[in-house]
This record gives structure tokens, C-alpha cells and sequence, in this order.
């Protein structure tokens, strides 16, 4: 198509509410626009790059038998009862009534409704295993939408929900979406997502694992060894610590420590080290207010993921008050009020001459060893893994921390929906059972910008051809020269009618510099020149949007040479894809 | 595809629920399932043909120059208080506020967001004129849905925008479009469709058209000329209304008609036509309750649209008090309150000797002439045209009524939405000016259905080849012989590897009556026999759906035959097309 028919506008400023590249290019480059808050419309550019990855993931989907379906975006309330999550989940899930007081929710996934979709139909062992799909939109009423389409509230995701008659089909079938999930990523040109093992969250179920793009301006942490193939997100990291033995050991002191209520004030007015102190983080159960407090070493963080899955329930930051059984400031692990529920971290186990609250306002110990002082204590993995960990795989102090953004993930749910929905089928033994089932997610639009963020330079984005919203870009400069004109429309009829998708540029009156400003923001694989000055030597310029490639190519060439290169960047990408094989 | 794996249950009983055919075999054949109140979901046979009513839809839209992009479904309710149509549409648009109480509404139709997205890009006359059309969802909270896919409340729906520096421009487009839509119901295989003028209602704007599949269930009336093109909907046929002169002339009289409260109960007892009579009907403005007062003759209907149209504003059916200016079923036009509004229609025009009531509890005149009795009375057009009406095309007394099913609708929106959302462009000559939009939507699911409700027999839709869920259905019967099943595997396999779309039923154990059934249901155009007593004359026998065709095949001949035979349905729909063109 001619670029200026192309609908949305660029320009070069940017936009001052763009904190990372991809959201700034794509804003700038006339991907999308903001429509509300977390909310966007996308221009032609993007629903080009969008509909090419859904062809990618529908025909990845196919070819492990999924089934394509369509479930609605507005459910009723009814199917979320069933399940336990219209109560369990919370505001990102949208409720509300419709003209008749009926209460529906705006679908943020559908496990609910896959379920309802299949529950007569799979009544049998015969009919499993099966997959469903969707491409759909969904809306998750996010606190915090940003990033432009990295975090929105309202966007287009495929999901896909498999059943089994065991465990061990659901692990078969997981290993085949794996594989099918790492070619839909090379498919799409990034081929470097890794896969992390990570909590299953509000999903239910057991075992899932997120695919992750490297980038520093991902929002999630990623923990992986340097030495062997481990990762996982940060939330589901284990932490292996061991602290070294210090040979003294002292006694229990009570001391007076005054004005000193964090950990940092009391260890620097103690002048003992924070590795050697002991930590309070207090919250309290959202169902009684029950106090739970984790204590952890001075220096780690509290990992809240790992402490709910131990705690079993939902829990908040403590509002502790003076009636309290808690002496905030100076709560520690010795003589602590029985009332609380009291979770002592891994990174405190073996650690001598602890620094710790004394339970008692204005008061902390010294010298205490929690093996020696308190009842067999139990040491429980609580904490945020920390760069020189060690690994729980290969047991090296090789642990590093990256960001990276979540472009899909995987979960093994097991029976979570299907018993709370009562969606059975009866064996081979005449027996009712519950399917298990796995549910398997890749965000559209958050894939494409965080293509966009992976590859991209100063000037704009460098789109893999795959999924590029063009595969050629001509430039026609001096529009308004009969004979390069000439040269400049033939080639792109050329290579349209050869079924090439080209964006072709020959406006008059914009300077060559503006054009290519143009062409870097769209981001079109392969960019051929046409001008006077290259006719002059009876060429035309081709170079790609990576700058590998920089030729002058003789004009009667330049179709064959156009042709070649498309499909040699095709099959640098479908290389990586036949090697994962 | 395997028959035995694709999801979904087909079943042989008619659903209470369901009044029309479509509906009830599309739930018998497992094309959806009812989620909630006019929500569906769809199994894999109605994606795989609503997928295919997508791809004819957008590249008929390319065709004309249209862009695809993305809106939202959830918008900002601040859009439709641009507009104005926040408070103006009724309770079919949702409206809800998220987390933050921030308002919002579900799209139920684009116009606003349309806008938006372009405001900025348009801002020059150079950009004009374009057209910009997405294939999403949508929600409107109908207070009734009925008859499946055709009302619901949840829908996939292709809407198209144009824009325009001059309504005959605009016009010029609108041509365009006009013919698209032609060709994509010629494409979808269903010729049959046909285009009537319609009112715009609340889309604002001037010229509309609907594009009616005209079936008994159909919801909307269509007035059609049996002698020439015209056809409207009801909503917008115009009663191009001539009473026959009659020659005695009365006097008016006033005449005690007790406990006669209707035009039937009056004419009956005063033994007079209803066609000379003069019914009332009441209503009142929304705003300020003021009366507004429809006369129209005893025998026709008030068509609420045209009346809202003349009034200007939102009217409701009246509820009359006995402290009211007027006599509840004694109204008529003579020396009627001053304070009503008073509209009389032209099938009122020219007629002599009327029966109309007093304003006076238990009288009617008789005698009444509203040209001799009334000063300047002025005759519009407010009453529903009736069969044998004038045509207002031809003159000719031919009208008729038909129903229809709405698949498609285009509209001239004028300024409407660019002035009241403040989006302008700069002409030639530096000045501001308002651009002019067409919108252009079809219902996707609703044509799918649309589809089905006028292809079927008693056992099940007959689909168009373009798009049918499957090219080629193979019976395999008697999947346990095994000579049997290697002809039916191998033409399988040959079918799929030309690219044919074949589904493939080689169950055991299902009877040839059932396997029938279900081919009946699923509505393939080429059906497939394999089984040992054709074979025994070697051959299999080839039907299509419509039972146009059925013939004994040798089997080294099937492959080719059946190609044939699928170009040869294409070809049928494909000449129609270009018929048309």
C-alpha cells in the first residue's frame, strides 16, 4: 500500500508518559493510541504485526490438535460462583449488573467458561484428550496499567484449555505445548525467551512455567544460574541458603535500644553487621486478623508468593496497634506472643550472635542462636532469592537476577475446575471421575511490543520479517523525477504482484531524511532506495532494517535481489525453528 | 479432520427453547452453547464458519480501500458524553464503573472510538477521503434476545467508518460499499439478500440502508413493490396513501356512543366502515409529558419511528388521568385541547363522512370531514404502509410485506459524531471544516445464522460451499472392514494433501442411519459414501447436501470427481458475484 494513505500519524517527540522504548517507538510510529486508562485502539500498522502472530499461534495450536472456539467476554456471575473465584478473586476482576440486576463479570480468562463449554460434551473417557482454543479479548481491571502494551487492562490473548483422564496425559500434552509455545517465540523472531518454572497464583494447580523475553525493563525478576539450565521466577525461586559457621558464640543479652526501630537503626546503633540480625515482617490473615510474622535475615526480603502458599490463606500488611500482642519496632523470634503465627526463614538457619527484636518496646537481644534458644525451631523457605545464591539445581553460589516480561505461560491445573464445577466423565470401569486439565496463555499485544522492546534501535523497531507489517519498504525519493518514478512503480508493482506485501512511499514534497524517519519507525525488514542519484549508476539502494545488509543493486537486479533477501530472512528464522526441533 | 475428536455433541431432539429452525439445529448440531442470557459461546464447527464469513467480509473491505484496525470493547463513558450518547441510547448500553469508580460502557457500536483514533491523523483535507473497519466484539443489553445468534447481547461484528470532505464524496463511497455488500452475501451464498431504504434511528445521520435476508421468522417488516426495485424497511416506508373520493357528504353530528372505548367498538355500534374512521393514539414527550396526539384511520397503524422522527424527540405511550385535557377513548381531531400536540396522517386525506370522537366522554362525531371541518389541516405520514398500499416508487397498488432478518447495515452519518466530538480538518483554502462519515456494519454470527435459517431442510443446514465448516464429508461405513476403511483412509488422505477441507467419520460402531444424522447436522456440501456394498460395484457414492447431485463413482475416479464437483460449487457462487458486478 502507498505509506500516505496509511492511517496514524508519526512524528518524533517523545511522548513524555512513555517510560520504556517499545511504548514510546509504537506511540510515535502510529501503532496505537491510548483510549482510556490501560486501554488502547490499534491503528493498521499494528493490527497488521498483531494479526500475523495470531496466524502464528492458531497454526502452532492446530498442529497439536487444538480445536478453535470462541468463548464470550461478558459472563455471567453465576459460572465464576461455581468455581469459587467470582468471591476469591479480587478487584482486577470487573463486576458488575446488567439492565435486569443480573450480576456478570467481564471474563479476564475462561477457565469457567471452558469448562461450561465441554461439560456435557467430554461425558465419556473415550472423547479425551482434547484442547480448546480461543483468540479473544479479555479486560483485567489492573491497579497499575503501563508500559503501553505491556500492562493494559483490555487486551487480545490466546488461551487454550486441555483435559485429561490422567496426570500423566496432562504432562505429555503439557511437554507438546512447551515445544509448540518455544516455536510460536522463534516463529515470531525471539527466539531468545526463556522458560521459568513459577506459582501458579490465583490459577490453581500445580506445576507452570512462564516464557519470559530478557529485557531490563521487564516488570517481573527472573532468577537463573550461570552454570546450569535452572530459572524461575522470582515468586516461586527456592531458596537454598546456607550461612557459614561462625566459630564464637556469645550469650543472650537483653540491651536497651532506643529510637531504634528498623532493622538497619538498630544494627548500626548495635554496630553489628545486618547480615547478623534478624528480621521482623508482620501481616495478618484477611479472614480473622490473626498476626503472621515472618522473620527473615536482615539483609532479604520477604517473599510474600512463597509465605501465602505456606500460610494457606490470604494475608495483608499488619496494622499493629498499642493494644496489640505485638511490640512493633522490636518484635523478634525469642519469647514472642503465643498468639501470633511465627515463620522463621531459611536464610536465618544456622546463624550465630543474632541481633533481634526483644519483644518489648525499646529493647533488642544480642547473642541469640535460634537452634539453641527456641523449641526446635522450624526454618522455612520464605525469602527473595539473591544474586550468588545457590543454585537449588547444581548447588554452585551461581545464582543471577534479570527482568524480563511474561509473554506467555503454561499451567497444569489439575482438577481445581472441574471439581469445583462438577464436571465429570465416567472411565472405562464405569467410574465417574474429574478430568485434569492444563490452560496455556500467550498475550497478543504484549507480544508485540515486547518484540518491539527486545529489537529495536534509537530510531524505531526492527521487526523480525515474520511478523513485520510489511515485508518491503520502498522509498521513492524525488517522487516528482519521471524516471525514477517509473523505476520506483514498476518495482513495487513487481513485487506486489509476486504476492510481496510492500509499503511504498512516494510522496512529493518530503525530504529524504523525513522518509526514512518514517521507514525506521515502521520498522520494515528490508528497505530498498530509489533515487536520482542512485539511477544515476543505474541502481537502487536495498539495506535492511538491521543493517546487515547495505548494497547498491543494479535496477534489472533488483527484484530477483528483493525476492532472495525476503526469503533469506525467512529462513534465518525457520533455521532456529527446525534446530529447537 | 477426525469426526470422532471434534468437540461438540449433536443430538436428534428439538430444544423446548428453540422457536426458529436455525436456532434449534445449530444447537443440535453442536454449533454453540447458551452461556447465559443472549450469550454464547461457539464449539469449533460454528468458529471454522464464522472464520470464513470473517475472510470473505475483509477482503471485500480491503478491496475498497479499507484499513483494519482495533477498538475496544470497553470504552470510557467520557467518549459517549462527547457525543451525547451516553445519556441519549437507552438501557441497551451498559454502563458500569471500574475499580477506580471511573465510568465506563460497553461498545455496543464504534462511532465514538472511530473518532477518536483519527482526530488528530485527519486533520488536513489531503488525508480524505478513507475508511477504517474492525472485526470485534460487542455487547448490547437487549431487553429480549431471541432465536439464537439472531438477537443476542454478545456478537462479533464487522463496522466500517468512512471519512469524507463532501457528502458526494461520501455518496460516492457509500456506492462502493453498497456493492461490497452485495458481494459479500453473493460470496457467502446467499444471492437472496436484499437492500431496503431504512430510518437511521439512533445513529444520527441521513440515508440508510438494510440488507434484509427475507425469511418468515425474520423480526423486521419489509415493504416491498412487486412491479418495480423499491423496498424499504417498515420503519422508513413511506404510505404514499389516496382515499377514494365519495360523493354524499354529511353534516357533522354528535352522537352518544356509551361504553364504546375503541374505533371497533364504535364502528360496530354505529354500524359504520373502520375505514371511515379516525382512530387516536397518545403519547407523550419524555422531556415535559406534553400530549402528543396521532390520528390516523381506523384501520392503520401509527408508525412510531416516522412520528418520532416529525416530533423531534424522545416520546412515550401516554397515561391519561381523568384531570387530563383529554377523553380517554373519546379523542378526536375536532376541537381537540389546545394543549395537545395533534398530527394527523395521510391516511386520513380525502375522506369523507369520518366517525371520530367528541373530547367528550360517551360522544363521537359522525359526519366528520377534516378538510371542510378543521382550519388548514396538514396531513404526514405517520402510519405503518399496509399490503396494497401505492407504491411510492411506480404508482402502482402493489405493495407487499415481507419479513427479514437484518445481516448488514450502511448509513450516511453526515457530521453528526465529527461535530459533536469537535474533529475538523483544514480545506483547501485554510479553513476548518467537519469531516462527513459512513459507517458500514455486518453481524457475523447473526449471518451465520442468517445463513442457516435460509439453507435447511428438516435434518439440518445446508451450507454454501465458501462457507461451509468443511469442504468434503466421508461416510465411512463399516470402518471394521477393512478393505472398507483403506479406500475411505486413502481418499482422506488424498482430499487433505490437495488442500480439500475434509472431515472424516470412519467410527465403528455407529450405525450408517446416525452417521447420517450427523452429516445432515454438520451440513457439508459433498458428501462421501465409503462402505462394502458400494464398493462391491467398486464405486462410491457422491452426494451434495442439497441433493442436486447423487451418483455412483468408480473409485479411482472419486478424487477427481469430487474435485470437480467442489470447483463446481464455488463456480455457481462465484458466477453470481461477478454477475452482480
Amino acid at each position: 500500500m502507498k505509506l500516505d494513505k496509511l492511517i496514524g500519524s508519526r512524528f518524533k517527540e517523545r511522548p513524555a508518559d512513555c517510560v520504556i522504548d517499545s511504548h514510546a517507538l509504537m506511540i510515535r510510529g502510529g501503532y496505537m493510541k491510548n483510549v482510556g486508562n490501560g486501554i488502547y485502539s490499534e491503528f493498521p500498522v499494528l493490527k497488521r504485526i498483531t494479526a500475523k502472530i495470531e496466524n502464528i499461534i492458531r497454526e502452532e495450536m492446530d498442529a497439536i490438535d487444538g480445536q478453535e472456539v470462541l468463548f464470550p467476554v461478558v459472563l455471567p456471575a453465576d459460572l465464576w460462583d461455581e468455581s469459587g473465584r467470582y468471591e476469591s478473586v479480587g478487584s482486577e476482576l470487573l463486576r458488575f449488573t446488567d439492565r435486569n440486576k443480573a450480576r456478570m463479570v467481564l471474563a479476564m480468562t475462561h477457565e469457567e467458561a471452558a469448562v461450561q463449554l465441554v461439560r456435557e460434551y467430554a461425558q465419556s473417557y473415550t472423547k479425551y484428550p482434547f484442547m480448546i482454543y480461543q483468540i479473544q479479548r479479555k479486560f483485567r481491571d489492573e491497579a497499575r496499567p503501563r508500559a503501553g502494551m505491556i500492562r493494559v487492562r483490555e487486551f487480545t490473548m490466546k488461551d487454550a484449555y486441555s483435559f485429561h483422564t490422567s496426570q500423566e496425559d496432562l504432562e505429555n500434552y503439557y511437554d507438546k505445548c512447551y515445544v509448540a509455545y518455544n516455536r510460536i517465540f522463534q516463529r515470531a523472531g525471539i527466539p531468545e525467551v526463556v522458560t521459568v518454572a513459577s506459582d501458579s497464583g490465583m490459577m490453581g494447580g500445580n506445576l507452570s512455567h512462564e516464557y519470559m523475553l530478557l529485557t531490563p525493563v521487564g516488570e517481573d525478576s527472573i532468577v537463573l544460574c550461570t552454570e546450569c539450565d535452572y530459572s524461575a521466577n522470582m515468586e516461586a525461586a527456592e531458596n537454598k541458603m546456607v550461612n557459614e559457621e561462625t566459630g564464637t558464640t556469645q550469650e543472650l543479652q537483653c540491651i536497651e535500644t532506643p529510637d531504634c526501630k528498623t532493622i538497619e537503626d538498630v544494627c548500626a546503633f548495635l554496630k553489628s553487621d545486618v547480615t547478623s540480625s534478624c528480621k521482623a515482617v508482620v501481616y495478618q490473615k484477611n479472614f480473622d486478623d490473626t498476626f503472621v510474622v515472618a522473620f527473615v535475615r536482615g539483609d532479604y526480603e520477604v517473599n510474600e508468593t512463597k509465605l501465602r502458599n505456606l500460610v494457606g490463606e490470604e494475608i495483608h500488611t499488619a496494622e499493629i496497634t498499642e493494644d496489640d500482642c505485638l511490640a512493633a519496632g522490636y518484635i523478634g523470634p525469642y519469647q514472642i506472643a503465643k498468639e501470633a503465627e511465627v515463620y522463621l526463614d531459611v536464610s536465618l538457619k544456622g546463624l550465630n550472635n543474632v541481633v533481634a527484636g526483644a519483644n518489648k518496646e525499646g529493647y533488642h537481644y544480642t547473642g541469640l542462636n535460634l537452634e539453641r534458644d527456641l523449641e526446635n525451631p522450624e526454618f522455612v523457605d520464605i525469602s527473595k532469592v539473591q544474586e550468588g545464591n545457590v543454585c537449588p539445581c547444581c548447588g554452585k553460589k551461581t545464582i543471577t537476577i534479570k527482568r524480563g516480561i511474561e509473554v506467555g505461560n503454561i499451567f497444569q491445573l489439575g482438577t481445581k475446575y472441574t471439581k469445583s464445577m462438577n464436571m465429570t466423565y465416567t472411565d472405562e470401569n464405569g467410574r465417574p471421575q474429574y478430568p485434569i486439565m492444563g490452560c496455556y496463555g500467550i498475550g497478543v499485544g504484549r507480544m508485540a511490543a515486547s518484540i518491539c522492546e527486545a529489537h529495536h534501535d534509537e530510531y524505531g523497531p526492527i521487526w523480525p520479517i515474520s511478523i513485520a507489517p510489511w515485508e518491503v519498504h520502498i522509498c521513492c525519493l524525488r517522487a516528482d523525477d519521471e524516471e525514477t518514478k517509473v523505476v520506483a512503480d514498476t518495482l513495487y508493482k513487481k513485487l506486489q504482484d509476486a504476492g510481496i506485501e510492500v509499503i511504498y512511499d512516494d510522496r512529493t514534497g518530503v525530504r529524504p531524511g523525513a522518509m526514512f524517519s518514517d521507514a525506521d519507525l515502521l520498522g520494515v525488514p528490508v528497505r530498498v532506495v530509489v533515487s536520482p542519484r542512485n539511477l544515476k549508476e543505474n541502481s537502487v539502494e536495498i539495506t535492511t532494517r538491521d543493517k546487515s545488509v547495505k548494497e547498491m543493486i543494479a535496477v534489472d537486479d533488483a527484484f530477483d535481489y528483493i525476492k532472495d533477501l525476503k526469503d533469506k530472512l525467512y529462513s534465518r528464522i525457520n533455521e532456529k525453528v527446525e534446530e529447537s526441533k
